[in-house]
């Protein structure tokens, strides 16, 4: 099975467009999903951004949330503009990155983007976070002891600095082999492109 | 009949993609386009960037090459990566607004995006655009004198002005009367957009 790697970050207002299609749509496409959580922050900062660019750039900024609002509407996605932007997902990607490839992962993702994008949950507090892995009927005092162990730490460095070395510069991103897709308006090409 | 403005900048390779496009789509969709070149110089320059983003920023832009290949090949769209990027449409640009609502309008800029992102032309030589508004049948040194005119340098400055104050912050960008879309992909959804 052709295989598609999904990088993601908690904190991305496309990257949970991505997140809630992406299921779905690789199933049709007969493509298989890794997960992959990463975090922009380290990949921004070497830009000399300290904060998003889209509250770095206003303009930019007020387009997003319009653009996002639709996107939503159109696809029947819910969402609410959260109060604050952006969430420190640092704590959420561990909890991902310790996952790895448990069955309930994308579940696990999709309920922290929602818990940020409709809910307006602070995704950077550890209750919000136990909740939800509750909610899936996870043990989320051993998930918790893992994702603060330095084995996971290192892991969610190494891979952020993959996706910097293969060429990541925001998120979501779409691998299929080494041929890069960037945002969730280019799912549907990265589930098709070629991998031979 | 429904409205859709279209502004670009000559330099824009996004732009490009959306001025092969725009015309069979806005027909198919029964909307009248309202050409609207403009200078996306002055406002990168007031976000601090006196380059192009994807030459200031070297990770974006090395996708943005790679990806307006694909997006060419997929849409049959003639392509060569320019020697040098990005190029001056200034000169380029007047003639545009000079030649405002010319029935000819649409072949010069597509001429113009031809020249600069299939057959690597310097567009911003006045021999390159003499040459195209010969070709389209057109009386150069009329439309020279014209584009170079102050009324024409103002005009020009001020639907510039007006951009920025409406929102834009890069090409192409669609307005359905205030709303606003920005990037080729989001032609389809500005053309769908509801006016009322």
């Amino acid at each position: 099975m052709p295989k598609l790697e999904f990088w993601f970050e908690f904190a991305s207002t496309y990257s949970y467009v991505a997140a809630e299609e992406i299921e779905g749509k690789a199933r049709s496409a007969g493509v298989e999903l890794v997960w992959r959580p990463f975090l922009l922050g380290p990949i921004f900062a070497e830009q000399g951004w300290r904060d998003s660019p889209f509250n770095l750039y206003s303009a930019k900024g007020a387009y997003m949330w319009r653009d996002v609002e639709r996107l939503c509407q159109r696809k029947g996605i819910a969402w609410r503009r959260p109060s604050v932007f952006p969430r420190n997902g640092l704590l959420a990607a561990r909890i991902a990155t310790a996952l790895d490839r448990a069955e309930k992962l994308p579940d696990f993702v999709r309920s922290v983007y929602r818990a940020n994008f409709s809910l307006d949950l602070d995704i950077s507090e550890p209750s919000v976070l136990k909740e939800i892995l509750c909610n899936l009927s996870l043990d989320e005092e051993a998930i918790f002891m893992r994702a603060n162990d330095d084995s996971v730490k290192r892991l969610l460095r190494a891979r952020t600095d993959e996706a910097k070395s293969r060429g990541v510069f925001g998120a979501p991103s779409f691998f299929a082999k080494e041929e890069l897709f960037w945002g969730s308006d280019r799912l549907e090409q990265a589930l098709e492109a070629p991998r031979d």
